[in-house]
């Protein structure tokens, strides 16, 4: 969505999510609306709408799984507590997925095709809204192809793309994108080589992109080692 | 700091802290202006400073330890940038401690002395400034007398009935408390029986101490499991 406004430059802003992921989902439902609000008086952004698996991901490293699946009970209390409260926060609704995590192969491959065509950031909000608004099994096919009749598509014939080869090695060079890029979860956003990581970077993040900095403070910071 | 405004009534806002923490720094400069500015209107919040050792805590883990002792290093390097980023967006100065993380055993106990006597908070903000912004060794004896000098306090005092046994034990019974509360991470922020984990939920954690709740929407959200 470049807009035109501004000082006529533009910037791109990489939006990298799991659709298993509730942050994702909350960013995912609130991202358009701030960054139209941004670009009207800086840089214009250039959304790009990046789904991604974090399993790949979490499976490379050395220690901690996502943290929704970690051991220790109290935070996985906690984390579920902070985002119903986040929902209501930005007044978005929530039902918590009667299956969790949600497998989001299929959703993924086909918001590669989606991203391709230009129709991406539609699909990836329905299939958000579907997994944590309408408690809908974003793994089974027939729920996706549902939302892509919803959309206009030919839920068929993309279907049938999303498992084709070439897309799930389109899959795997996306994932092996993001970890090149420094992404260690999601949602994560890429202004340039600034990265920002979760939901609740989501502002610094445009901040960033339409100004080039954060804050007032230039001085510099040392880096440990 | 118990405020006289809004509708009489009181509530305890606790503040769980471990100075080695960067991101409990960002809150501890940050939450007496937010506490004051949100008591004008609704109800008075009583600030209550609690000292905390993240150590004992992660010990007791099955999985996972300081974020900023994983061995991820695109995690490491985000987390150091993030605290750069959010020291400019909010104004606060930072110098990386030149040891990290540095140890808050000999501060946390001269802190629970001071929560006590009524001089808590003035402690901590300025060890939190000693050790990120002036990259003072908190963890050493001459650098805390300092401070206590500062505060006005005899240092030698205060420094001898920080090693009593004591003190040793204040110490303990407050971080299994912290564990009893379901507290997992530094800074945390507690009301009554709500949780609020990062100086990113320091605004929300406030929100609720004046309202009792976050947000508008009453929508039901049913946890799984």
């Amino acid at each position: 969505m470049p807009a035109t406004s501004g000082d006529g430059s533009e910037v791109s802003l990489e939006f990298w999510f799991d659709f298993a992921s509730p942050y994702a989902y909350l960013a995912a439902l609130r991202i358009e609306t701030l960054v139209a609000a941004a670009t009207r008086g800086g840089r214009s952004i250039r959304l790009l709408w990046r789904p991604l698996l974090l399993g790949p991901i979490f499976q490379r490293r050395v220690s901690n799984p996502s943290p929704f699946q970690q051991a220790e009970p109290a935070e996985r209390r906690y984390r579920h507590r902070d985002i119903e409260r986040s929902c209501r926060h930005y007044g978005l609704p929530l039902t918590w997925p009667s299956t969790y995590p949600r497998g989001s192969l299929l959703a993924t491959r086909v918001a590669l095709i989606a991203a391709g065509e230009g129709w991406g950031a539609a699909f990836a909000r329905s299939v958000f809204a579907a997994n944590f608004a309408a408690d809908l099994d974003i793994a089974s096919a027939p729920v996706v192809a549902e939302i892509l009749r919803d959309l206009g598509r030919d839920a068929a014939v993309i279907l049938a793309r999303a498992a084709e080869p070439a897309v799930k090695a389109s899959l795997a060079a996306q994932v092996d994108e993001a970890i090149a890029k420094g992404i260690f979860g999601a949602p994560s956003f890429l202004v340039e080589d600034e990265l920002f990581w979760g939901n609740d970077r989501l502002e610094q993040a445009i901040v960033w992109a339409v100004s080039g900095k954060i804050g007032e403070d230039a001085t510099p910071a040392m880096p440990p080692g």
